[in-house]
């Protein structure tokens, strides 16, 4: 079963990131095709990149840094749950790519973004598609963009999914299993 | 005189903007029409953004908030000095804008990039440029690239400018400076 990391990109408190990371994490287990685990950036805790090195090099000093590779590197593909800020993505996000290089490589990737506002925050995951192509990841096509994310927030803390939400989720999944089958299918070509 | 600050946009230990933005900022005083200060955000150290309310509502509830809404409202305009990472802006300079809001209005500010290899940064210039914009900031059209920037740094740690710099520093201020002078006459008029 193919390993999806579900990456909350968000560290702020009180951030609407966890409860759809939850959902989203959940939801992607639930035909038992996938082994899903869910990444909070609030719980990683990252400080600001305080490598001495490029992260081309692999060089880490740092226990924290190399805490975040082996994370990374566990998963066989990721799906990034990223808020909006100011029409891009947010600095926590950013930090947490620039930590590594070479763990991103090849790697399957979806984004899903949510916004307070009408464009379910599409541009910051329109912003971070070509940082992560330049780092060589495989981008979904299918991006899912969450608007108005406060009126989806229940008085338990749970999020809401708009009716459209599953399928769209179900569409992702599909892709991601098939950029992974197609990595897969690749690999021993290479080697052989 | 105006006052304008020169940020720098990196907080990773031993960057390269801090040279730079120490020549940025003494270029920019030398003929004595600008009160320059250097703000470098590895002094500013601003944790990532934990303010409970959005940016726009101007409650701040922590005080290394209103202290960096102190520092940007005490500018008429701003250079930013910053770094290519993965072809875009840096966590650092994300989280600093993030935390602000009215205080970036109308405010001229000029892009000053630098990179190891040979785009000079322009990428990351050009992708904070949208988010400068939408928080209705005057982004000066003259943008500074500095290309292969760790052989621009002498021995002493101090910044080794290339020759064409000085003139295309001298341009992006005179931008500046008229932006500034559009601002002022606009101000009078308003209130009439």
């Amino acid at each position: 079963m193919p390993r999806i990391h579900v990456i909350v990109a968000s560290n702020r408190p009180g951030s609407n990131g966890l409860p759809i990371g939850r959902w989203y994490a959940r939801q992607l287990a639930q035909d038992g095709t996938a082994d899903v685990t869910l990444v909070d950036l609030a719980e990683v805790n990252l400080p600001f990149l305080n490598e001495p090195e490029p992260a081309d090099t692999g060089r880490y000093v740092h226990q924290h840094t190399r805490d975040w590779s082996a994370t990374v590197s566990a998963a066989d593909a990721l799906v990034v749950v990223m808020p909006l800020y100011n029409g891009s993505f947010g600095a926590a996000l950013k930090n947490a790519i620039d930590y590594l290089y070479a763990e991103w490589r090849d790697k399957p990737v979806a984004l899903v973004s949510y916004s307070a506002g009408p464009s379910g925050g599409a541009p910051a995951a329109e912003m971070i598609r070509p940082v992560l192509t330049r780092l060589s990841m495989r981008v979904a096509d299918t991006t899912v963009a969450i608007p108005r994310v406060n009126a989806l927030i229940g008085e338990d803390g749970g999020f809401l999914p708009p009716e459209w939400l599953p399928e769209a989720a179900a569409a992702q999944q599909e892709e991601l299993t098939g950029l992974l089958t197609a990595g897969a299918a690749t690999a021993p070509a290479a080697t052989a």
